[in-house]
């Protein structure tokens, strides 16, 4: 029971602080003979690098990752992966200010009210830094999925900036790789560059957003009940990310609003098996795939990381008025997209191998 | 790593299905020397019995709780603790209908997809008679914080019936306990008596609902990163019960439309150490709790079992029409309270276990 | 993480003590379709029995086995199966001495030490009595490898009683269930008979025994490197069990007296793949399995149960002599010969399960 | 539930292979404020150091541990320690027939059967070297039982090689850091010394050796029943060290030779509390520390790389005499005591950190 790991069979445990010498992920439990390369990994590393474009924050950290194990002639070997990434834009400054004060927003109090300690720079091991592990141990589980499951794609998209939300009328599978916002809306994102920069600039301020990720191909049957729900291990999977304080599956809160007539998503016998009229349920009827695609969003609350002044104390209880100057995301929504797509896909990965664990893949026939 | 427990080092292990001779709870590392009587845990599962009035399932089920271990002379040994409950309302009838169908929005269909048998009687393993068994454990572990960790209080109450809100300028804690719906706004809860009787007698139909818990005077300090995070384990455990689609903390969802500005709960020094101007984070950051309010809400989908024929389809793969007799409940949302009030419990108490393990009470002085 | 569980995806939880109203055992991740009924299971707690013959206690429990949920229609559904074993010999007793005394041998003193409350009828919590539920699981084990690995075949017997050896050159198979120790040497059961009326009746004393459990036509393949090893959980399996203070693998601790020549066991390709020229390795190599016979031994402390006095104290910490009257085995290791077989069969499904999930049933060939 | 992870709170997940870049330990769960620095780690890993003297292996590795992260100010966090050491006795040669051979009682062939793919480089994932690992987390846990429990003292030494066993009258543990077999008993210690050069140089051999570790101070009142006792953790904890066969606690195999008046410890009362007549529970009992000395033993099998010809098989199938050139301990046990040392300080600092999780550190009172 490890407290920085997640995932039952496919398990990661991650490691490191912001400014520490390094941080990665301890990956236990990879099937054998994946191929595994640390280019394969460094792609979706890219895609949640700072400094891409003018969006996201300036600093500048290539997050190159090393695999310093499991791995054998690039594939892998059912033994420890250890994957490796080394801090090197680590500024030398002065940390006095921060050392003992505590930004309104921030786990500075509560580390510093838990451990007694804490390491103050960049966030320690609060920072959003953690999740370049998870992405890096997220491209592990995608060539372990390719390499079992191929039918199965995740893609993550941004659906709501602020109060500005995508028109799903206008939801385009292509454009989201196309703009600095990975929406699937042209022209919200389009809108989006705007309203940030000016937010970013002349408001000093951020923003929080709403992600979407999506598995399409995860075959039915995947996940348990209760506590290895697949939704289950989803919701926690997201909500373990930094700064997120809501996750939803298929409907999500909005299926309060619904009544049992609208909710139901109907069934009917497709070439293949069974099909849907809608999928309100998003892909998960008690706790097990239903074949649908796995849908699920989580919303980024605003850093607390901006220019405006905002009140506080200092450890000896005495006031003080944060204003956080640096280099900071004004929406940390963007980067958090190809996180929850490492989420999603190690999450998957796992159901697939513990449902393959305890059934061997018995399945009920239908039709 | 079972997939039927939830918990570190407070280790609930839920068994049982709707039909079956009994079910219950293996509750493994309570604290010694915490008075534990069935009254004790009997007075949680009242409150989430069916057929206690109109606005339920009118199902009768006395859900006794009997301790079969772990308890000597009134107090818990430190040993696991067997709670069972006896199915009595077991109707002899004709199942075969159900056994060969799939109703939508049930889990029929995938535990047959993935088990290859279900046991079909009232849903089996996937029925909401599941959750007796956890407000059965959050019994013990309401003793178990009244022994270690007085300071807190635990409390659910329904903030949403379909599209109906309460309004929060009519919030009222005494309220709470005075009407079907644990409604802390009387008004709403007038109206939504009207509204389900008509939705249950006249429209055929169901509704979902929106929980809200909160958990008072939790210590500063409980919690871990990334995947022992307060808010990690809270979103499992409320995702973890049947019907729920969306879990939020704090803001929630909402948080996407703020702005940094208006989301910092800036920080003053009180009497007794730090205290908040807002609480949009919920009572969590970084994981650990800040000692604000704990308030974690989530969202529950309106029950498929209804009178109004849906489409679906029999085990062969030929159409059929699904219309659920019987006695349902028409907002299973109202009968989740309870079950979100002992998650909750279960949750806190197994991070103050957790929080002690580890640092021992250490805390970082203010002030 | 239960501290009264074992196994990782096929997971026991066991719970109740001697003199509760019952005990038993919470079975998770139990493949699905696999047939099992009261009876199947019955028959390995039969062996375990108190008051079978005159050389095991003749304390009368019919030891029968309920099975509460997880079963329909005689199969196993995938869902946690609950097997209860109701305690019915719980003669009313006055337990004055024993409740403020502690019998040296026993854990009366470390569970007051702990938990600062003991269930001190029977032993409680520390009874042998809790090994009927590892029997009761073990039975569903044995239904699990049964179905998917029908190869396997588990014995267990007695080679040791006190300072007598069996004699390998006697070695029987068919001996072993035909006498009242497991003996798999008839010549030395019958001298073992005597020895143990005498010890019981005459000297007032009690001894101790090394038990064998095999477990042959296990798949090569099965274990994992380091905490998931083959026989790091047999070790943990079989020291887990009370009274026993040892635990071997093939040579055990005579493989410190073996040169490196001695100790190989040569490799020779038959018509079936890798053959050996020995098991000094008892059929693991780093940690899984050979193929080979799987050979497990674990030593049996004597009871501290006896007639014979032994000094002590009292809870206010002065002097007591004790001397326990009532009915307890003069040979525990007796009946502990079915509880090694039923860990040995979790063990072994619980790690061809694993195997399954990780590898796929993956296997590098040979010749 | 990582294969390669032991520990419930205080939990080291191990990785890497003998011939990778580098292998290390993911610590999660240490206490924070714990003073901790490489040196204060360094110095168990020396113990362990291959090349140290004529009668361990002759590679050369410095072993030098890196701190990457959970220290801050030279303390603990609280948050995930990762220890890296790097591999550089890496020297390059031609593997050709070591790929495609498998050596007699060498992991080659069950990772190959498992995995379908192996790291043959100097046995991969399954070299001892593995074992480094565990002595930096080792290292970890001795400073945090510094910090938290300082009366906790932990030895470990050899008490036999090969058939060659220490007399227990003349046991010195001043004596067992002064010779190259961390051996008390001086006058044995010179005797090994030339049987063992003789094996290793005239005889080509190899040889087993046993291993005893001794943990004082231990506080009463540690472990708990089933599957977190004491004694089960450290059975499972020394068993899943290479080589090792067997495990004893106290008396260990030869309790099974006693009769029950014969293994009674007797009661006492000390003036600070219990004292005991004798140990032959080895300072547990019911999985629960009493107090006295823990007492664990575990044999080590003689490493199978010898020069002398072995029978064995090729990938293909085909007949191969092996013999292992190259620098081979010829007796593995000398290293593996700083090994049993580590890991009996893991065990001990993870149950103290479990049962104040628990119980708060409540104890009953004696006297």
């Amino acid at each position: 029971m490890s407290m920085n790991s997640y995932g039952h069979l496919f398990r990661v445990t991650t490691w490191g602080e912001s400014h520490g010498p390094a941080l990665g992920a301890t990956v236990d439990g990879c099937p054998p003979n994946v191929p595994l390369t640390a280019p394969m990994i460094q792609q979706w590393l890219d895609k949640r690098r700072p400094g891409l474009n003018k969006n996201t924050t300036q600093r500048q950290e290539p997050d190159a990752v090393e695999i310093l194990s499991g791995v054998f002639d690039g594939k892998t070997t059912g033994t420890p992966i250890q994957l490796m990434i080394r801090n090197t834009d680590q500024r030398s400054r002065d940390y006095g200010d921060i050392a003992d004060t505590f930004r309104p927003g921030h786990a500075d109090i509560t580390y510093h009210q838990k451990y007694g300690i804490r390491d103050y720079r960049g966030g320690g091991r609060s920072s959003a830094r953690e999740t370049a592990s998870r992405v890096a141990a997220g491209g592990v589980a995608r060539q372990a999925i390719a390499a079992i499951a191929p039918s199965v794609e995740i893609k993550g998209y941004m659906v709501q900036m602020g109060e500005k939300k995508i028109d799903r009328d206008r939801f385009d599978w292509a454009t989201i790789d196309e703009n600095d916002f990975w929406c699937p809306d042209a022209k919200a994102a389009f809108e989006w560059e705007d309203y940030l920069q000016w937010l970013r600039k002349d408001d000093h301020n951020s923003v929080g957003a709403v992600i979407e990720v999506v598995a399409r191909g995860v075959p039915a049957g995947i996940g348990a009940p209760v506590y290895a729900k697949l939704d289950t291990d989803l919701a926690a999977a997201m909500m373990s990310i930094n700064a997120v304080k809501g996750v939803e599956i298929g409907e999500g809160m909005a299926a309060a609003a619904l009544t049992g007539r609208d909710n139901a998503d109907e069934i009917f016998m497709g070439p293949n098996g069974p099909e849907y009229s809608s999928n309100h349920a998003g892909g998960i009827l008690g706790g097990i795939s239903t074949g649908q695609d796995v849908v699920v969003r989580f919303a980024v609350k605003p850093t607390s990381s901006i220019l405006s002044p905002r009140q506080s104390i200092r450890m000896d209880g005495s006031p003080y008025e944060v204003v956080t100057k640096g280099r900071h995301d004004p929406c940390v929504g963007i980067r958090a997209v190809p996180v929850g797509e490492a989420m999603m896909a190690s999450v998957i990965l796992d159901h697939i191998l513990l449902d393959r664990g305890q059934t061997g893949g018995m399945r009920g026939k239908i039709g």
